[in-house]
């Protein structure tokens, strides 16, 4: 049986797409957040641009809506210096019952360099990149359940940047595991950092007990989950799960796994609390603790510019 | 007690926001109104650009809709070379519950240079300027029924080209003054820059009776109103108010306050007449003035854009 | 009576605008398919961009939309260095009540230097350009069924790339032709351009009988109009065509009209397949021939950029 290559590589082993944190080498993740570093302080200049994609057209290709990602992925291009088109989806082609495929070949003889996707279905970036042309750069922005890799990379960043070692580090990711494509990613890009102690908080309707085979610890006792953590990562609880089958509502949710004072004081005291926004103050998170001195939800968005620049000029830089 | 500083000066008295009109001095408005002059030419250019917002990011935060403004606060960015995001602010955070100053706070960790606020509620922009970063300065595009400060001095750069001196002026705002931010804009200004005689013209129900505090002339008589005026300036009389209590028709209104060539034959005959656009022919203006000599609507727009940017090199040049 | 002169030329038979095919001459569009030649490497480049429209404000005002269409404008404009703004036609000030022309009044008072109009109105680019100020230069993205020229002369570009001399030629155009902008500016350059066998093929009701006027051959017989053709265009099917009065069913027209690979065997061996996209598989055309060899559908779209770009670059190059 042959290894199958992994998809985002090249076989130089360079990273051509950025389709999901899981199953990239730590180094390759080592030179990303390394890269992320350089470009933070161009965000902070006065003419807060750099070159290196000047004249390459990003496409985003937001099959759900996210206005803030979008932007996120707009900011990051237009920084590097890319012509930046923003397609309506919902109004386009596709509408008219044009396959995604026939979409994406469309796009790429148009000379496109790069599609930022994001799709309701997990799996649409994998196969948007296995069908474009040589030419094309997939970054997945987040595909349904399965991962939101560059959410996962700026958590990273932001945990180097606090706590520069990963490899003595507890950090808990509470809340909505199971539909959460940011705790995927997460968990991936903490165990390849080496990251020895990560738990999964929350109720058992919320969290997939399968976690315990990817060496996460499953812990659905908020206080159990959060102590000692040097690292807390809070999950955005979807208005769908409020109510339902899967909670019995958004207060009593509130009171076993949201987020206060009193139970951030159980992590380590210069635990940082992070969140990958927008946040529902009172749901998961206190606004005391959201506004609070360990809160770093501010500038996981500085971040996010930086790893997004970092991710679209090496995969614009590695050929086929 | 002390004077309460006016937000939109820093200590030095410079602008670093624009939110109101009101309160600032004659020398601040002049300034814009020079630079602005500067700037027309670069819109006749061959090349309509100049450098002195490269690299910064501009963002267009639409509240509420207005494509039209949009579009100039959009030409006015990018003739200055800066980076511009279009904010689909109606898909975007907000309606997922996030609250305006949490959706501020994360666009200010993108390190945004400036947002241009239009907004529903009167005060937003002001709130918003309070609370966002120091590095950011904001651009009031119109808040409720308070102000629309670029339309004030789009109004203000539009009369001193063809009347030069307001200090010998008699000035007609007519229409429905209560309900309208480019009036109180507008009254505020030219209070500011000297001009002895403002008249508000319009129906009882729609001209409020305190601002003959402000020193203005209130005639509910379109004949008094309008005689001897050097400008005329006409305001939108938006649909909803065209039915229901506040007035008996469109028709009716017409008759009464709608700027024929009969009525504009009692100002003097070298008045200008203006209007905010867009016009509804028939229903507050005759096309034969709003097409005629005396009519300098469509010269208005061209200047917009050149007050637009005037006021954006400022403030970006100015720090808190 | 004195020969009325096109609108799209200047004095100097210079193009101007581009509003319809017709009446061009034939060296216009040499001239026209000579430049996009050289733009087809620019789109190759690494950096993807000339300067030739720097500093332009270039107006998308898409009063019907197509993602697909104003993308490639955008693609076109930007790779010319111009500042491209995208108007949201549907939420602007013509939705309250503002008329075309006052809209483009604004428009062009606030410098722009051309329109890119798509229109559900035939003659709709032709009123604009009448009307608009002598600094602006419109281009008909479609209108109506009248007139889709820029696709028009990619298909020329296509069929020279591919075929050189048009003076030999057998081109079919298949399909619903009475409801096809495309068909109507196809046949036109195909006439201008010099080909002696042009045909119409369809079922009666799509296909107008006066084309015969315009030496152009009608076939309600698919073999007989396919047969030994050089060039084969398929027009896209209306969702809106495939039921009702005007054809039995989607599934009756495929077996008919829908191009087979049996079907396509009646053609030269060296017969290219061009569609205007996007493409309804299994409706006008069978997934093995718009994949196949003789299938040029998606190099048509990179011709369409540099078409778009030289029609750009030419007639911002005219004055008025």
């Amino acid at each position: 049986m042959v290894a199958r290559r992994n998809p985002q590589l090249n076989l130089h082993g360079e990273l051509i797409h950025l389709l999901s944190v899981e199953g990239l080498p730590r180094e390759l993740l080592g030179q990303i957040l390394d890269t992320a570093g350089t470009f933070l302080s161009v965000s902070e200049r006065e003419v807060k641009k750099v070159p290196l994609l000047r004249g390459k057209s990003v496409f985003n290709l937001f099959f759900e809506n996210s206005t803030r990602t979008r932007t996120t992925f707009e900011i990051a291009a237009k920084r590097l210096s890319a012509d930046v088109f923003n397609l309506d989806i919902a109004r386009s082609s596709t509408a008219k019952g044009e396959s995604l495929l026939d979409t994406i070949a469309n796009l790429s003889a148009m000379h496109a360099d790069m599609f930022v996707v994001r799709h309701g279905e997990s799996g649409a970036p994998h196969l948007i990149a296995q069908h474009c042309a040589p030419h094309v750069h997939v970054v997945n922005a987040g595909d349904g359940r399965h991962a939101h890799p560059t959410q996962g990379l700026l958590d990273m960043y932001t945990i180097r940047h606090y706590k520069r070692d990963f490899t003595q580090l507890r950090v808990a990711v509470v809340g909505d595991i199971v539909h959460s494509r940011v705790a995927r990613s997460d968990i991936h890009a903490l165990a390849i950092l080496g990251v020895p102690d990560i738990r999964a908080v929350g109720p058992k309707t919320l969290v997939p007990g399968d976690l315990a085979q990817m060496g996460v610890r499953v812990c659905h006792d908020m206080a159990e989950g959060i102590r000692d953590a040097d690292v807390v990562i809070m999950l955005r609880l979807q208005n769908e799960r409020m109510s339902g089958a899967l909670l019995p509502s958004a207060s009593e949710y509130y009171k076993t796994y949201g987020l206060t004072p009193e139970k951030l004081a159980l992590a380590r005291p210069d635990a940082i609390v992070m969140h990958p926004g927008p946040i529902n103050r009172g749901v998961e998170i206190d606004s005391a603790v959201a506004d609070g001195t360990q809160s770093v939800i501010l500038p996981q968005v500085g971040f996010g510019i930086a790893v997004r620049m970092a991710v679209m000029s090496i995969i614009a830089g590695n050929a086929a």
